[in-house]
């Protein structure tokens, strides 16, 4: 089934599912807090990002507005947006614009200012998930698919063998909707493992501390882990 | 090759440790704040844990002394004091009796005070394996097996297929002798990832909170995770 998806951030991250929802056909809204000014930047972002300009030249079915814009006309949301801006992103919309809207939120948040491993703003007694799920009552969040690098949340095959995916959310409905957009993908229905509700984001959001050690180790990001257990 | 092994702590997990080591030729003290008062429990302990003196009697090769004893005369030992407890039982031994020694810290941090899911007493810029370290720089501290259930960690035939353990620490001689031990309760060599010196203990403490989540999720604690990676 095609959507109109927001989806909210112009970085690495955002570009790379914007530009895989359209590739599957959905209708892409890429979403920034202010259109001139995301597209005035002519110098390559950090780690050789192209200017956002060139990047939206050469999409397909990937049209650029505000984040509300974006998320007004939208099925689904994704939240793209660097985790220690999301809320901040979020309220450029709105609660009454974000009311009843399935939003997928993928953001960690991370404190990135003594460099890689990063520590967390947000952990042990909450998350941003839940954070955000606060904010916004009304709306139905679904943390998912940030316990990877981006590029392996939407090429999943770039990981060899069996490998997990979590999910968790209030709404069981608004769940469906990611589980099925995290099928679209490439991961096996077997391999996406709904935690439960959104206090689950807690668990997600501090596995990214061994997700950068593991980066530190391997020194690649193409790696991920399988759950693995007695049936009996 | 048999050592003289000390177990920290009498609950579930230093007996099932001792145990184990005991089955594997090593000479085992199970180490108590005070020998008296841990003989002299006759009531059944939480989740029914049998009495100390009932079980202590069926074993071979498990000699109960006190922390200090059971370390002054060890090769190893083993820190299975509940997290929260740990520095403490550590100090009743003091600094120089532990220096040199090689102490496997297999303790979390967890406050159990509103249940399941805990939270952790220190997390996302220290961790437990990094302030036992820090209070007793001679000691060869190395964090590991505390991202499995206890009976995982002595028998990982308890879950199926390809799965992983990690083990941070600063030692590199130390890491070698905790890799023989965890080696000989059956985990195949490349399922032994060392993350690096003892800061990634944070990572792995941090886990905790997705192997909760993961208990509530299938109420079984006999699952684990495998890390998977392109190796190219």
């Amino acid at each position: 089934m095609h959507m109109n998806i927001a989806v909210l951030g112009t970085g690495m991250v955002g570009r790379a599912l914007a530009n895989r929802l359209a590739e599957l056909g959905h209708h892409v809204a890429i979403g920034t807090r202010n259109v001139d000014a995301t597209l005035s930047h002519t110098a390559k972002g950090s780690m050789g990002l192209e200017p956002f300009k060139d990047w939206i030249e050469a999409q397909d079915n990937v049209r650029l507005a505000t984040y509300k814009k974006a998320a007004v006309s939208s099925d689904l949301i994704v939240n793209a947006v660097a985790g220690m801006h999301s809320i901040s992103a979020l309220e450029s919309i709105g609660a009454r614009d974000l009311a009843g809207k399935v939003l997928l939120d993928l953001a960690i948040p991370l404190d990135l200012s003594n460099g890689i491993p990063p520590t967390l703003v947000i952990s042990n007694d909450d998350s941003l998930g839940e954070q955000i799920q606060r904010a916004f009552p009304k709306t139905r969040v679904v943390k998912a698919l940030h316990t990877v690098y981006y590029q392996v949340m939407i090429h999943p095959e770039l990981v060899p063998g069996n490998h997990t995916i979590f999910m968790g959310g209030n709404d069981a409905e608004a769940k469906q909707v990611v589980r099925s957009v995290i099928a679209s993908f490439g991961w096996p229905d077997e391999s996406i493992i709904d935690l439960g509700d959104i206090t689950t984001a807690r668990a997600t959001e501090m596995y990214s501390r061994l997700f950068f050690a593991l980066y530190g180790k391997f020194g690649t990001f193409n790696f991920n882990i399988n759950v693995t257990r007695a049936t009996k």
